[in-house]
């Protein structure tokens, strides 16, 4: 399914905390051995387009779902949102907004701005664990990016 | 959690198997009883734009996710694609395709026009009921599209 073993979920999220519940739920659903995580907006641009420390890729094209924090360092997750959604050659990447921010003003904006959907973040852990699984299986197997 | 008795979903399918399966699927998981089912592509603009035999209904807002066949009667899923993603009342809404199409074209062209999700119809049974029975959780419990 993935001989090339290719990256195919991009975590974009600043918390240890979180980026490490995130991935034990994507372990246990098989899904976390696909993964790359940057801890900040401007690591993510770098990550995705090829830039940076990444110079030496291409634009990425193998990517199944970005899970995107908002309040990010150094770039802001509307700014990684913006340009990904802006470039004909990434905006078919399915965006999730994985936030705490249950603000209609978020909510609102990140749909104009084109993202594929907006999660809550669960406070308790146990249904934390179980929405990035259902996340996962969702983007990872169940939707299509390409043929 | 719906006190209004709101309609969530919109099918719009006009293969009468698949419709009753999808039915039934929902059913299955207790998302049935919010549904309303267009079985051609004008239907399912009168109902979401509040027009012809609809006429007395504002342009909706209740909706959670509009699953769209791509070949249908009247009015082609495209069109209604182009029609909820350019308008700004309705360009919120969810758009999941679910076809029988594989291709390529079909892909790229509905991702382009801002389709949230892109789900190809399991040939068997039991991976269809479960494919649906997952975008109905998906959609309906764990998306927000609103605060």
């Amino acid at each position: 399914m993935n001989p090339l073993n290719e990256v195919e979920i991009l975590l974009v999220e600043d918390n240890p905390h979180d980026q490490e519940l995130t991935l034990r739920a994507l372990k246990k659903q098989h899904l976390a051995n696909h993964i790359y995580t940057a801890a900040d907006g401007a690591e993510a641009l770098d990550y995705i387009f090829g830039k940076g420390a990444h110079a030496e890729k291409p634009v990425n094209n193998s990517l199944k779902v970005i899970l995107l924090d908002l309040k990010l360092p150094k770039v802001d997750g509307i700014e990684v949102l913006k340009a990904v959604k802006s470039d004909e050659r990434t905006r078919k990447i399915p965006v999730v907004v994985l936030t705490s921010s249950k603000e209609e003003r978020d909510i609102v904006e990140t749909y104009r701005l084109g993202i594929n959907s907006y999660i809550v973040k669960p406070v308790d852990f146990e249904k934390f664990m179980k929405a990035v699984a259902d996340i996962g299986l969702y983007w990872l197997l169940l939707n299509q990016v390409r043929p």
